[in-house]
């Protein structure tokens, strides 16, 4: 059966998909809209004759022609109204927006679950690894105990600058802005916001678990002291932007925070804007997924590969919400921590709790700390 | 609908895929045949009311309530006529079998596509990663043009271990049989043939080209000299038994050989048992899946993973046989060499042809060499 498509938004992501729905030969499919938010901007676009260009979402969404609704505007407003409407109706939606899926994906997986639609969000977490089917399909027999990543390019490129070539983190920055590997306002990416948003999609599809930016409370790389890297340099270790979670006896620990990494850590050579994951499994034991995180291109083609899957009738992952596990911070256990101060020499501490850490940081109001883990959780 | 299991084969992998069954409470299949080959072994196996044990493979794959075959048997004789008769009587067929599908895969397909049937083979690649899915699904819209990988655990083993515990070959191999990581029969792993197989697999995969065993003509690691190992040393390379395949203007370039990798290369740090697989792809760019090439849990997670795929009816890939690309040796284009000779100084050459090679080698027949190579083809 051919799929009618409405594409919403013609930003990178959408202008790639858009570019690759027209270099493909498809009987499968048929863009019927286009929607974007300034007619103007795309007069010239190179439309199919089938395909309809509009600033209204509705006619796109309410069209009862149309099967599968791609929104790549982003934002968690109109997009939220946006799939709401299309799940409603019973469609399938694509969507790339980590925003919208880790704050309503419980209610929006219901709504498709209810209807008869579908949801598919490959494109939501890191960019170009197929790390969402991934689990749904390649992992289902297997139980996963817990997962490591790199989930934001940006603070990446930025600590490998620092780290690599020497860089301070405002130079470092600015070259992420100049190979627009950081957007004018990257305070999400800096602050570990997108991370913690991701990690949310990937613990809520593995463990079946709500977990929200307050619980997470995370700490991004917008924090970390000058002095810590020239610490960190000099015990050799890698400071990454890490997103973790681990089941333990019915208890969630999650987190997103600068972890001190040993060169032999399968994360600490994940370098520049790369994604990568590590998944603990039962079965499969330890197995690891890099790739471009973002980008037009990678992303589209998690994107097209929903559509393809959408189109083969082989999509059937509508998660059921559940109760959210009992959460716990990892930070509140106790951890070895690199630091250094004025008055402090730099060290890697023993595993000290958190109290300890305070204790330290009484004493010298200049420290400065990471945790040092060299191994997952 | 619930599916009717035969399982072939209690080996490794067999008895994990059993134990996993068992284990699992499913209203969506029964396991109705176990087939083995001797039945003293097993007749304290746990075996569900409703699952019979035999010799007689026949009796379990004519018996026509039988829906999925599961062979885990091995070898490229029984196997194939077990896979066969399967097929042919539109039965989906999961195995773990390289060598078949190696040699077999393109009419094994055809008998699979033309009967209604289907043929799996997750697991017969790289054990525990989900390759074979990820390459059929998620990188499906993109364009792959080139792989790259270590698809033989034992002897990246014995790599990592002459190399980073400064053990000889032998005794290297020694504990890796000591480890469970080497048959007691090791040569199909040490020569090359095992990864080769799993690169004809890829290579009629993602390049729907044929590729035998002869036109690879592999290097294996059992060839290799003491002292390339001390010059990979002296020049901080590290030597990897890598399987590449390449896709240039409708000419496929693929081998297996060793090479020297610089140490930021993405297969450089793949040690011990793991697999890794990096895709060259137009729209991901480059993409590398890590995680364990064999062993009984992590291949077993393969095998369900296939039949899960079945049971949600989500197995769509009979990939027809197609013509084979225009073959030609990488190891006939120009390369740098590592190399060393009682008279030949420790040296990484610049790029020169395989006669240029030839010519060091009639001077100095001491000569140890091996393919220098920092990127990928």
């Amino acid at each position: 059966m051919k799929k009618h498509l409405a594409l919403l938004g013609l930003g990178t992501i959408g202008q790639a998909v858009f570019n690759e729905l027209l270099a493909t030969i498809a009987p499968d499919w048929q863009l019927d809209w286009v929607v974007v938010k300034h007619l103007k901007r795309h007069l010239g676009l190179p439309l199919p004759t089938t395909t309809r260009l509009t600033t209204d979402w509705h006619r796109a969404v309410n069209d009862p022609q149309v099967d599968v609704v791609i929104e790549l505007i982003g934002g968690t407003t109109v997009a939220k109204k946006i799939v709401t409407t299309a799940l409603q109706l019973g469609k399938q939606v694509i969507t790339a927006n980590k925003d919208l899926i880790a704050t309503s994906g419980n209610e929006l997986s219901r709504l498709a679950h209810d209807n008869g639609g579908a949801l598919a969000y490959e494109a939501a977490v890191a960019g170009g690894i197929p790390i969402i089917r991934t689990i749904q399909e390649s992992l289902a027999p297997d139980h996963i105990t817990g997962i490591s990543g790199i989930l934001n390019g940006t603070s990446n490129y930025i600590l490998t600058a620092i780290q690599n070539q020497g860089l301070t983190y405002q130079a470092a920055l600015k070259q992420a802005q100049i190979n627009g590997y950081a957007e004018a306002n990257p305070t999400k990416d800096l602050n570990g916001i997108d991370a913690s948003y991701k990690l949310i999609i990937l613990v809520r599809l593995i463990f079946r678990s709500r977990l929200t930016l307050q619980q997470l409370s995370p700490q991004g790389i917008d924090q970390l002291s000058p002095r810590i890297f020239n610490v960190a340099n000099h015990f050799q270790r890698q400071i990454k932007l890490v997103a973790q979670a681990q089941m333990v006896n019915g208890t969630l620990y999650a987190g997103v925070y600068p972890l001190a990494l040993t060169p032999t850590h399968p994360l600490a050579q994940v370098n520049g804007v790369t994604n990568a994951i590590t998944v603990d499994s039962d079965l499969v034991g330890s197995s690891t997924y890099l790739g471009p995180g973002a980008g037009g291109p990678a992303t589209a083609n998690s994107v097209l590969a929903d559509l393809q899957a959408f189109i083969r009738n082989d999509y059937h992952h509508n998660n059921p919400c559940l109760p959210a596990a009992h959460f716990a911070s990892p930070l509140n256990q106790p951890h070895a921590y690199l630091i250094a101060g004025k008055t402090t020499p730099a060290q890697i501490t023993p595993p000290i709790t958190p109290q300890a850490l305070a204790t330290y940081q009484a004493n010298d109001p200049t420290l400065a700390w990471v945790v040092a883990e060299s191994e997952r959780l």
